[in-house]
């Protein structure tokens, strides 16, 4: 407390029943006993460099770098596969998606006449808050399986809104246009999917255009609705994932063209759901985290985003593909500052369940770690590797700074895998671009890491592939 | 004013001479008619992605941080030039360094036995401000010329504490050992540079070890000393060029290496300035300017910097070789937000002249514009073009969003020049990386960026060539 707000403190404890009805501090007294707010929100296809904080020249995210300023930006942070539906089940699961059979080496995701899903016997983010008594919403895309065994419903979700897998699905544009021309110029109708509550179709085509102000809506609708119970909100945006369709409000609002309009309004919405918790007297204890769900797809040029000065993108396991613009806020529950410690989405879970007061069954492999020490500035992050797999390969293992590739495949449209006799190594520390291969000098870090990789395929038990279920 | 803070100021207004003898109210009012203060912080060779707020992963930059955060980052900040001398050349007169013979397609920069320098009919910053009235300190390296006509003493320095040229000249490193490696492994004595103040020689070599801290206490010297008057400090760090020197306090800190050690302790050095300033009840009525001179020396590998997402570095007209991370700060006359309009350090003559009152004679053509409006958040910024030299030629121009390469050159070592037959034209705001030409779609803006080409040519009347002089 500085000088001047002791004084005040001090000089409103003269004037008797000061406190009395005033609402913050009664609605803190009220909340010391209350598990703390979860609000996870997830981008799609938003590139490391593709935030003001993290580094974009054009992109204004005012909203996410005064969070990032207030509370952690994470520049170590990563998903659990560069590709979308084994990232969000890697982040929905805490495990790695080869644990769930939600990867594979054929299919990249699943798609609109999948059969496959996320099994029911995975414990999710959402069934675990749920039984720790959370009132859980998903809200947004949820792309882990759209019939009913593996939807948000069936995954401990008491709410969805949103639409079950990409927005570039469900194609019903003409036969005259190919997939990349109705991706890089859509037009409302392109792409015919569903918009969902809970389990009813409620919009077919879901209309882009307002999609994002309406997921912010429904956020912000659950927040006032369950502000006196614990809740979880899973905020998974569909874009910026091409087709990008901005609201009429954003629509060349950023110098960035479409995809910063897009993430122009994404930072919006952010603003919109902090801006509903400080209303409702819930920012000490409700903790927001930001990140994506892989990095950017290149392919689509300007329609895609960067990786900032990260190598690679989507579809590909060097930095690019897999590390994530990572915000942690919550005045009460963290402590500000930049962490360059290792995170991951698969450390949600854990560190969800630590903030809940609850504990996960001892029957299953996680791959998460607590992250709450962390996060309150208490202590180093638990995560000293990164497993970078693609399909159901590890093409790369990262163990403190070094980073020990095995296979490379840089991104989607940039070539195929790359087998390597001896692995490439570098320093993520001082190279975050791996531009200096520095294998020859460390043939015992190599060694150290293969070891490791030895231990973890050791730990893969296998499972029925969802993704080849049709 | 938040309600908290109003109710504590109606209660100290009701403490009968509770403002009497405040220090900080006391300095606001006796400086409301003192001129600002003006401090203008220069790294060398640090590339426009080695700060934390500007998207580095590992360098840990809080000062900068904090400073971009309360005050200003412009995104959008370039050098006259991608090399030491007609950068600094341009940033002192205002003027491209075409026209005070300051740049050469013979000679990149001045050497330790050069004979010429910025001739002394040139107007530097330091001399209108000294004409205005403000005490004046160079403290750092010059690089415009070491003999006694070209000074810093001789340009409107009333002090100058430093370096006449780059940290890496007057070799006395072994015969066995080349250029490259002494740079890349430097020993104390390699480079037997002197450090002096104002004309005498005070140590040689200088201890490049220790020359960092020195530069800041030299600079918090000033401010104490000067802090009745209007002072105008010209900072300009020696490294992150090669060799880097961390002090023993830096050497290991940083998880980027040696060069993320430099570039953390020059963040040091702009805390302990900034603090200095707070300390001296000074901080509302200071203008702190921190930017580089070039883009990274990609060449030394992790020794060199990184551009974070844009393309080249030192010595390339690409936007990695003369865009840099650029902050403004100071609460009494910076407008907090992130800035990416159109700015140069040719443009910080103008703007320095305009917040000490005074003006620039009207008989030789300056290529900056006053930005005190933009600084003050009140409106746009004045400039629209940007031109690229290398050299005496203009390789590129940029006009609004648009850049047209004539001639290109990404970096030093990566090749020579190459004329193009057809411009490259890119959009900077959609397209900051400079991946996409858009040439054949816009021949309408290349014809445009060709007129200006013309204009600015037929502007410039040559001048004795000062970097040829040996």
């Amino acid at each position: 407390m500085n000088k001047l707000r002791l004084q005040t403190f001090i000089f409103l404890m003269m004037i008797p029943g000061f406190f009395v009805g005033s609402k913050n501090l009664y609605a803190a007294t009220s909340q010391e006993s209350k598990k703390s707010n979860i609000i996870l929100i997830f981008a799609d296809d938003m590139g490391y460099g593709d935030v003001g904080i993290f580094g974009h020249p054009t992109i204004k995210t005012p909203n996410l770098d005064k969070l990032a300023f207030e509370g952690q930006k994470w520049t170590n942070f990563y998903v659990a596969a560069s590709v979308c539906t084994p990232s969000r089940a890697g982040l929905m699961t805490g495990r790695l998606p080869v644990r769930s059979g939600m990867c594979s080496d054929q299919k990249r995701v699943l798609y609109d006449n999948s059969k496959g899903g996320l099994p029911e016997s995975e414990i999710t983010i959402a069934s675990a808050l749920k039984d720790a008594g959370y009132s859980t919403a998903c809200i947004g895309k949820w792309h882990l399986g759209h019939l009913q065994p593996f939807d948000p419903n069936s995954h401990g979700f008491d709410y969805y809104y949103g639409i079950p897998y990409s927005n570039d699905m469900d194609h019903a544009f003409p036969d005259s246009v190919n997939y990349f021309e109705a991706c890089a110029n859509p037009k409302p109708g392109y792409f015919n999917v569903p918009l969902k509550r809970n389990r009813e179709i409620i919009e077919q085509p879901a209309d882009q255009t307002t999609i994002t102000r309406r997921y912010t809506q429904e956020a912000i609708n659950f927040i006032k609705e369950k502000k006196d119970e614990p809740f979880f909100i899973y905020m998974a945006q569909s874009m910026p994932h091409v087709p990008l369709f901005p609201s009429k409000d954003f629509e060349g609002k950023s110098l960035r063209g479409t995809y910063g309009d897009v993430i122009e309004e994404i930072d919006w919405s952010v603003g919109q759901i902090v801006s509903a918790l400080k209303e409702n007297g819930l920012e000490d204890n409700t903790l927001v985290v930001f990140t994506s769900d892989n990095g950017p797809w290149l392919l689509f040029n300007e329609n895609g985003g960067s990786a900032g000065l990260l190598k690679g993108g989507k579809g590909g396991t060097y930095e690019g593909g897999m590390r994530e613009p990572t915000v942690m806020w919550g005045p009460g529950l963290v402590k500000s500052g930049v962490v360059t410690d290792l995170g991951t989405t698969m450390d949600l879970l854990p560190t969800f369940c630590n903030l809940a007061g609850t504990q996960l069954p001892n029957d299953r492999v996680y791959d998460g770690y607590d992250l709450t020490q962390t996060i309150a500035g208490k202590s180093e992050s638990p995560r000293d590797v990164v497993i970078y797999y693609r399909g159901q390969k590890v093409f790369a293992i990262r163990k403190g700074a070094y980073k020990a590739h095995f296979i490379t495949q840089p991104a989607y449209g940039m070539g195929g895998p790359k087998e390597l006799e001896i692995p490439e190594l570098y320093n993520l520390n001082v190279d975050p671009s791996e531009k200096y291969n520095i294998a020859e000098q460390h043939p015992d870090v190599i060694a150290e890491i293969q070891i490791l990789l030895k231990e973890h395929l050791a730990s893969v038990v296998p499972v029925e592939n969802q993704l080849e279920k049709y």
